[in-house]
């Protein structure tokens, strides 16, 4: 049994869905495991992970249109406005999905299924540098 | 340290919640684990994983129908409806709730509260085949 | 490789976020692993976790503000209603956020980011007794 651990740094530009499944596969790869867990681990409040549909684009923009309207920038009901009309919106959204993942590894592949691609969901308007840490445990 | 890891195939008969606590207590006993963790992934992206009450059968009713009214199938704001009127909404519900879990075990057995089940979430109307993955670590 | 397993137990006193990063932390430090990763799971169906931001408290005020709104207590629309008008909503409020976490251990500590902390999410308004499983994991 042994582990592996990586930092991916990630240049959001606006908001929305970044594929970065690619990234994860390469570490999986290098982490020489044939079977285990990959932890998927985003360090911020403002941004949040999604496994979601990787095939057709337009289940993207439908997902980051139902999340605005539910969840809509600027909506006066919020006391913490300091940081901008954007940023309690994205606490929020990243609290509604997930801010760490857990794939099992099997055959020396993570385990995803067909269409499934792993996403950072950016919530914030400006471009920032977001940090994913993946953990790798296996043999 | 050791590992076992095992899928499982769900049929869904429409959508609605689908409870699988059974199957995963019977891979926890397979695996001869005193202490670790298990790890549940669903490998699909328009059903998804939810650990909740298994007590009172209405609580499934009203959770359903709560994500029902709040991603009612056929909304017009959707554009990604080749699917079906079913099948965006199912994407989103998905990214809401889980599509991984990971539960401690103790003395041998998943530590699960008393009311603890847990659930495949069938967003799609179709009955469905879909394949979970139960992954066990510890020693 | 070796593993680490508590319980905590956090008394709630009304619905909204109880930080414990601090217990988490502790355990981590008392399991003597320099990588690996910690698994924080919530053994109840009507409370939750969360990482959120741990800088502005007003952040947890419109957290709370917004699921409240969007899942209103005493809504006519549910029929699980015998454990009181704010059952239901706490279900549901548990499956839109999570009920395990997953978080890597790097250098001997958490790799929580800077303004992250880690929350209970209690969603009853009577107080509660809370229990909470940390398992640490790594070498």
């Amino acid at each position: 049994m042994h582990q592996y651990q990586r930092q991916i740094e990630i240049a959001t530009r606006r908001q929305g869905l970044f594929e970065f499944t690619r990234e994860v596969i390469d570490i999986v790869r290098d982490a020489r495991v044939s079977e285990g867990v990959v932890t998927v681990f985003c360090q911020h409040t403002s941004c949040s992970l999604l496994i979601n549909e990787n095939a057709d684009p337009e289940v993207r923009v439908d997902l980051e249109a139902f999340l605005k309207r539910l969840v809509p920038d600027g909506d006066p009901a919020f006391i913490h406005t300091l940081e901008g009309p954007d940023d309690m919106p994205a606490h929020i959204k990243t609290a509604l999905t997930a801010t760490s993942l857990s794939i099992p590894i099997a055959g020396g592949h993570m385990a995803l299924g067909t269409w499934q691609g792993i996403y950072l969901f950016e919530h914030r308007v400006a471009p920032h540098r977001r940090d994913i840490i993946v953990h790798v445990i296996g043999s």
